[in-house]
């Protein structure tokens, strides 16, 4: 008989059906998120567990020395992969696939919001002044680069293309195509692709050889008008570059759901820009109704294959 | 020979083939524009002007006492067409199919924005303040109720079904179908439809019928996390009431883009709404290049079928 510690945030139906797979295995349900956190999450909960399903903290990884198996909330699961955290020969999988639609609606609603100049006319506003701030831009005919284009970057690209937009794609094998995507192209085509897009929309999770990508040149080498957008890992992108080069007047605008450092350090200087929307990594996460219900949709057919022995989905380690 | 003053803001091209329709009649060009305003518009320029083409202020109308043709730069005339202004028998066009994409691509990312509680957010930004305000809202599976449908309610629909939105279009002949409306209703089934939206966004010209059709009750009527959209006129909605509603706690929040006073005087109360976005009526206007060459279009097919004395397109006088 194994253990099971299910902190994912089910329905009452939804549990019904975890507690059907289970079987002859205990099942113990937790609520466990930002907003609510009825059982606590701790050592005596996880020190015996079989099988981890839902957000944990990293740092209370170490004590689940009976682990078999974590399937994690987020699609981004490097938190739980330095060394030393997850027991060794325990299985990791993701919950990837479950938040293309959070984060791509919310980029879109960046990207189009810093179109419209609705950061300044949201400051305009709380000033209460009736302002003209000028013209506008939009997607329709805008070339759209965008980097990483699984779930979150197919999606997103979707959107970009029912406003007319013409959207590229750069991936590790441009051979592998991704719908939405009108063209696709390798990561190394991106200094020749950046100074051509409209938009330049980053979707990559953490990637070593990636941080500070985009540095002070690459942002500069962007059209003067174009928007830079980044709702995948920070690291990719010097955000005191970004300042700079904003404060230059250089870009349209920026639109950041990802910062390097979270949280973002109050005195961070990108807070202050005029024509960015900066959000506190909430594209993703546990806002929308639809997410929680695919992660929980992948947990299951996970939970079956695991007690039937068989591979399991989005698995990392 | 006629005199043709034209204060559109047309490309080199474009004024080319003006110039090409008009033959052998006099065409002077303007640039008169909030951004640009080169030669002033003033009675000794429209004193003697046959036809008229693009944005004159109503005041100096009466002013052109030879005028036979105003064709407006504006898809709402009704600033034209109060007693006195236009010289009797002269004709007026509008720009009625210029705006569509403008005004739907930002009464769009109002919604999302508000959707995803960009509003808050920009707040939380000004203060350096990283924090989650918690779930967002989704276009999927939303029931959008679109009040006026053509260009520019058909345009949003169009956005709104391929974000997964399910459209309710009213409008007086229901039997005329419009792209992008999944089900069209007639006005009078408005207070039915009103309390099964998720959404609803008016997009109708002033009507005198409609002043305050959304007062009070009918905002109350809405579901209480549903989102108020307004970037037709203005009259139509209450916003003492809106603003009064949204304090409430009803409502997830609004977008206004025509408030039913331009300016909204600094003392208004809607500028302090957290959960709403007040632009200052700018959706339309001169801010898209694409708006300035379908108006360009416009009044180039006109003005042919003018000088051939044909009927004119979007003929309101």
């Amino acid at each position: 008989m194994q253990k099971i510690v299910c902190m994912l945030r089910l329905t009452d139906a939804e549990k019904a059906e975890y507690v059907k797979a289970a079987g002859e295995n205990e099942i113990i349900f937790t609520k466990n998120s930002k907003y609510e956190n009825i059982m606590p999450v701790d050592e005596a909960l996880v020190c015996d567990a079989d099988v981890i399903m839902g957000w944990i903290p990293p740092a209370l990884l170490p004590a689940a020395k009976n682990l078999k198996w974590l399937q994690a909330q987020s699609s981004g699961v490097d938190n739980y992969m330095a060394p030393g955290l997850l027991k060794e020969g325990a299985m990791l999988t993701s919950a990837t696939g479950a938040y293309g639609l959070s984060v791509a609606e919310h980029t879109f609603a960046m990207m189009l919001g810093i179109m419209k100049n609705l950061p300044a006319y949201r400051d305009l506003q709380t000033a209460h002044k009736w302002e003209d701030v000028g013209p506008v831009k939009t997607p329709r005919g805008a070339t759209v680069l965008i980097l990483g284009t699984g779930d979150l970057g197919s999606t997103f690209a979707g959107f970009c293309k029912a406003f007319g937009a013409h959207t590229v794609g750069v991936r590790r094998d441009p051979s592998k195509p991704a719908a939405g995507i009108d063209e696709m192209h390798a990561m190394e085509e991106l200094d020749r692709l950046i100074p051509e897009a409209d938009v330049v929309c980053s979707l990559l999770p953490h990637l070593e050889e990636y941080v500070h990508f985009f540095n002070y040149d690459r942002l500069k080498s962007m059209k003067k008008d174009a928007i830079f957008l980044n709702a995948g890992r920070g690291s990719i992108c010097d955000n005191e570059a970004l300042d700079r080069v904003l404060k230059e007047g250089h870009l349209w605008g920026a639109g950041i759901d990802t910062p390097e450092q979270e949280p973002m350090p109050e005195d961070a200087v990108l807070w202050g820009q005029k024509r960015a929307f900066v959000t506190p990594h909430i594209a993703g996460g546990d806002h929308l109704d639809d997410t929680l219900r695919k992660v929980a949709a992948i947990g299951l057919e996970n939970l079956k294959h695991y007690l039937a022995g068989e591979p399991l989905r989005n698995r990392k380690v």
